[in-house]
């Protein structure tokens, strides 16, 4: 159940019944710790629990402060603890533990839970691998569940502290838009990498030495078609938060999901572009070989279609016949190399005029 | 009728009139059951039926308990039985009897009928092979029908007996939205093979020896399309229990159907995602393939063009004129040598400039 | 006007006014005929008339019994007296004339009219072709319009006679239901010919021989394109039919529409699973031939590259020049033929390695 | 402005205000004429004008008859008195003046605007070219804008003159539909003609001499991409025709226009039919080819393969070494003609076993 | 920041707040001046300032006159300045800032933002670059943000002066509808070079020494990828514009943006048609391609298998030895002649039967 195959199921197993928690895929977090926050205009403070994680007793939310709880790494009876403090329902928990679940937004009575992907990029090479980060938001509080060691968050953290009228003022809710925001923005940096590997492909592909380049253009698309498939659902999510009206979203804040689902639409946009553009490459390397091979069995054809009948005719006056009056001729050898020549013009006109030389 | 053929008529035969009960595709189950299941939270029953199956007198849904029938198997008179004290429509009926039954979600006015495909999956072969399992949930009962001998609802009963506030006080809606998760569950094994087989043929593509990569493209092409038709209309039957404000279903229930779409949603990912491999698969095994004669052809080409030419001068200096006048040149035979020489040295950096060698 | 060609104008001629009444496509039944069913819960009785159809003067629906008109054949004057008589509007009676009308269901105050196809299938080889079945129903009449012999409907009036119970009590709108479907239910032996056909192609493709194949799979395309056109309006008309709220469709016959909706959508997931499969199979096709070629072309390139050389070394030896040293040292022929031997194990060798042999 | 490049803005030019009437497009009638019919059910009456068209004085729209006014050709002046007496909007004024207008209904307050497209067909080649037709609806007058000189229009005024009751007693509204109606007509020659030529090519694949298939498609596939997008706004205009409850068009009316619309829904069957067909032939010619290339080549190889390794054998006792042995042997020539016919006959056994003979 | 790789964040960068104003992007206009026009139908004034833009007071919109104030070039300070005195918030102006910014429309309380792409294209190549150009409208003031010296407003300005009723009645949305359509009328430039460059790809595929011509169609295709998407969320936003009830467009110019979005659905429309034709000419390219090898390829066939024979047997009496009577025949080599004649009229006519000569 805990092992690494590619594909888990990504819920309870058969005959176990749904909402029980069990981690689904790998761990990244070797300790799991718990950061909390609470804030309000006036004061921050903030407390990391690294022990004992099943055992904490959170602070209430209150109209005072906003509270941000942030859970980072796999801890079941940790896991099962805040749920039963925030009174979140199994199937959240259960979500929350699989790796592999598809982005959402779902609206509970008293609390929103949003799970999205973030990539995990490198400038070097284009692969895709992705992490959950999953969000609750509550009324004056949000939890955030994070399995990975990027300090992304810490930038949140720094302006929380620093901004206080900016971030602080604004309540829970813009504060999920703002770690949100962070994660998505990951995907640029694979845009990057893509636009540039493509760049490096579209290069090579004139050079046909390169044989992996067939290799390279499956690798490509099979990377382009997971990410889509990881950003598509992180686009309906949007839609929900953008246009219902929903509750714990306040109405001022609409405008900051509605800017991050423009950044959505844009790197949909540039996948679908760098997958089309991929397609092209594609179509063009196909192309550029079947070019190739025509221009190579030209060469030969012409070689052949030349030289074969001359030689044929060579292989005649090879021949030991006793009886062969034109090897006495005197002027047989010449008029041969003469016929030859002849022929051979006359063969290398009727290409010219078929353009194949 | 009874017959083995692939694709049979899913309904009744021309000028058989509607709702007739006959049996369409292959029989699984040999000796029909009844098991009839009757609970609430304080206790549970259980009585199996194997003969006689036309005469049960069902126990009357009721407020203190609820009834659960599994049947099991194919067996007209009981159906028909079955269907006159529950009070179901005669096409129901029928469609329980089409193994080829396109699964749906049909709301009538006293209870619902929910019809799904379980996928017979084959961890050592991506195989496709399905039966469908059809529900029929009314305000206190259940009805299950199958027709394989899976104990896929073993594990229910044993939760049913040894959890009784998990799942005994949740109603019959609960118990169908448990039973049909554990059907669906059986598609994360098809997509595991799935996976597992795409990379084994990604792995023989680079080695083209394997003459049976296209059958192998075809067939998986095959199974996909197959698996990707038995699972759609399942996502539309569960829009509907989802979306559509039903009666029947409970509202503290609908998160758990959700649930259930999610993973039909991650399930249609997944095939989709498989569909999209495998193309590009077979894209990337074609260039393969034109690579490979590009090289062969190229060689051929090579060798060709180099030696036709030499072998023609060798063939004039071959015949047996009696006038010609190299042949008795002293160095004639060397500076022939010399020539052959020069002329394949000429070719071999024609070719290599062309980037041909 | 009444010629053969594939394509008509599918209405009225330039400059001849809408609603004009003119044949189009080609005429099957040689002779019309006019059957008058006149039913309730306790009579039935049929009349036919083969001559002066013009001159027939229809009953008057009424509630007492349901009266079915069914219309064999092209007969334009004895149309035009039907249609003013149950006063239907001009542009339908010109769609009954129209071979080609592409189905549909349209609503009028007082009737209304659906139109479907009936293919008209051959076990033996995989064609396509169609007649229209025309359908009007009133309040309690209902008007059928077939230009075939086939005896579809002869069941129907044999259940007609036989179940006054299941099929005379339940009004016109089920007996249009009845009617339609036995004329659906012809697809699914297209698609079982389909299937078959489908299966001895993909049995074809592995012994390349076959010429025929690229014309089958074009041939194959056709037909299922044209279905596919059959059919999709159809579901289109069953879609009104079924979600409208019709008010000649009574409530409770609603779910036998609903019934033949299951089959049109199951008949186009079997259509669509048909295409996809003659597109993995003719892809599967392609592959093979390439693949074909790549190993005719290794044969060539390995058989040329091994003895052109040696033949190259063999011309050599084979000229005449007086001064070759060589030919007449003693074990020159015994070091040729070692030289030869040697130069083609090489060559073996490398191409082992290439994993060309 | 006036020139005849293919794309023109299809509107005013930077810097030029919206509005401003300038023709765009070829002009194809050289001298503009109106003609100004009035009608109702007793009497007819028709005047044409030739000259100073810009200062005709239309007769004011008027409950007792129906006022007919059909502009052919271009005059801007003329135009503008005719919007002005009429009211028209400037943007409408502009659109009519622009031949590459996207056909489109737009309903302003007192009039509605219809933009078609006429389809010049030629029933020898497969050709696509259109000349738009203008219509505009009143509440008791309509205006129509022609530049062409097909006398298309002829057949509707014959039958207004002569069908008093079927026309002219319908009003305004069932002559634009009689009038588009009889333009979109067009569209049948086209997809006959297209039926006619892809049968032709159809034929032609088999014999693959001609070089002009690949030509022949790519200009066909271009006349039904063109045609396609011809006509399919004009679909979404009569879409709002008949669905929109709109004030000009009576109720009794509208089952015209979707008559009209039955036909464009066939003509779009047809082209999508026309596209798959060609698309079919195209990929059966491309089978064709690799077929025929296979063959080719399988020849190629059969016999090079065959005679190489023989001719080789030949070179080496051509060789005139002086110490050869087998030279001298008294049955040497016969025992090497032996060994020929063996490798020969192994060979072809085992081309026969390959299945490549 | 302010590098100038291609695809940049296009919004706040990991860990910097949202809104934060930095420039993404190329910046083209060195000094940013910034132009303020207000007019009524009586007076029109204009300013122009070019240094301290950030301590600029903008005269505060009112009834009596309409402010167009235009700025070109980037200046954050001023862009600030702007924003604070007309109240827009920090969201819209770090669109304004982002040059790869998404084209939309989005509604504030107060004023609506409108963000379109310019095409910048050029008569001799088929190249995509585009530059946003934005704009806010308020009520009674038109905001225009574009950063490059193309002056394409200064028509827009020629026509405020001295159009006073045309334009300057009409109110600010009437502008925003004015320099949004000079905007978007230079997509019909690029359609017009796409067309030319198609035509000359045409032309240029016969002629297949041409080896860029994949280059080519990818490069192409690319920039109608590139086009296309730039001008569809461009649609999108029109269609909000045209349908929404927006209280800031007045009824009377909603008719305006419409003639504006035929015109982007025309464009769309041009651009589908050049893509498709792209892809029909590629397609074409791959036929002609495969034609010549197969003729290439019959050639060498015909050639070799004709004559390799024929050299055979000329090898075979080229050989020496001793003991072969056909060489001392009187007309052994006569003979052997007429049997090569045979063999290869045998091969001609065997060829002819194939069609391959
Ligand atoms: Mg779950
Ligand atoms: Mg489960
Ligand atoms: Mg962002
Ligand atoms: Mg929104
Ligand atoms: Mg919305
Ligand atoms: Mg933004
Ligand atoms: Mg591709
Ligand atoms: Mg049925
Ligand atoms: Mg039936
Ligand atoms: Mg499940
Ligand atoms: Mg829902
Ligand atoms: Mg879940
Ligand atoms: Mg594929
Ligand atoms: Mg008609
Ligand atoms: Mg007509
Ligand atoms: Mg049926
Ligand atoms: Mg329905
Ligand atoms: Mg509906
Ligand atoms: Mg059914
Ligand atoms: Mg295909
Ligand atoms: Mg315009
Ligand atoms: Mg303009
Ligand atoms: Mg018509
Ligand atoms: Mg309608
Ligand atoms: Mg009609
Ligand atoms: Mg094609
Ligand atoms: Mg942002
Ligand atoms: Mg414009
Ligand atoms: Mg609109
Ligand atoms: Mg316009
Ligand atoms: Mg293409």
């Amino acid at each position: 159940m805990m092992g690494n195959k590619k594909i888990k199921r990504n819920s309870t197993k058969k005959g176990m019944s749904p909402g029980s928690l069990v981690h689904i895929g790998k761990q990244r977090v070797t300790n799991a710790s718990i950061q909390i926050v609470t804030y309000n205009d006036d004061i921050i403070q903030l407390e990391e629990f690294v022990n004992e994680l099943s055992n904490i007793n959170f602070p209430k939310p209150s109209k005072d402060h906003v509270t941000w709880i942030n859970f980072k790494g796999v801890d079941i009876p940790a896991l099962e603890n805040i749920g039963k403090q925030f009174n979140i329902h199994d199937l959240v928990l259960e979500d929350i533990l699989n790796n592999s679940l598809r982005p959402k937004f779902e609206a509970f009575e008293d609390y929103y839970f949003l799970s999205i992907k973030m990539v995990l990029t490198d400038r070097d090479e284009l692969s895709y691998g992705s992490v959950p980060v999953h969000f609750i938001l509550g009324e004056r509080y949000i939890l955030s569940f994070v399995d990975f060691e990027d300090p992304i968050f810490d930038a949140a953290l720094f302006r929380l502290r620093n901004q206080p009228k900016k971030i602080r003022s604004k309540g829970p809710d813009y504060l999920l838009f703002a770690l949100a925001d962070v994660v998505i923005d990951n995907y640029f940096e694979l845009i990057e990498t893509g636009n540039d590997k493509l760049e490096e492909l579209d290069d090579d592909i004139s050079n046909l030495s390169n044989e992996d380049i067939p290799n390279l253009i499956r690798e490509y698309r099979r990377v382009l078609l997971r990410a889509r498939r990881g950003i598509t659902p992180v686009k309906e999510a949007y839609a929900i938060l953008v246009n219902d009206d929903l509750h714990l979203i306040r109405e001022e804040n609409v405008k900051y999901f509605s800017d991050t689902k423009d950044h959505i639409l844009f790197i949909i946009d540039q996948m679908d572009f760098l997958r089309d553009n991929l397609s092209a490459i594609n179509e063009s390397y196909q192309s550029i070989q079947d070019n190739q091979l025509n221009q190579v069995m030209k060469l030969l054809t012409l070689i052949a279609t030349i030289f074969i009948p001359l030689t044929f005719l060579a292989g005649i006056y090879g021949m030991n016949f006793s009886n062969m009056p034109e090897l006495n001729y005197k002027y047989g050898y010449y008029t041969l190399l003469g016929v030859m020549i002849v022929v051979a013009m006359f063969m290398i006109v009727w290409f010219k005029r078929k353009k194949w030389m």
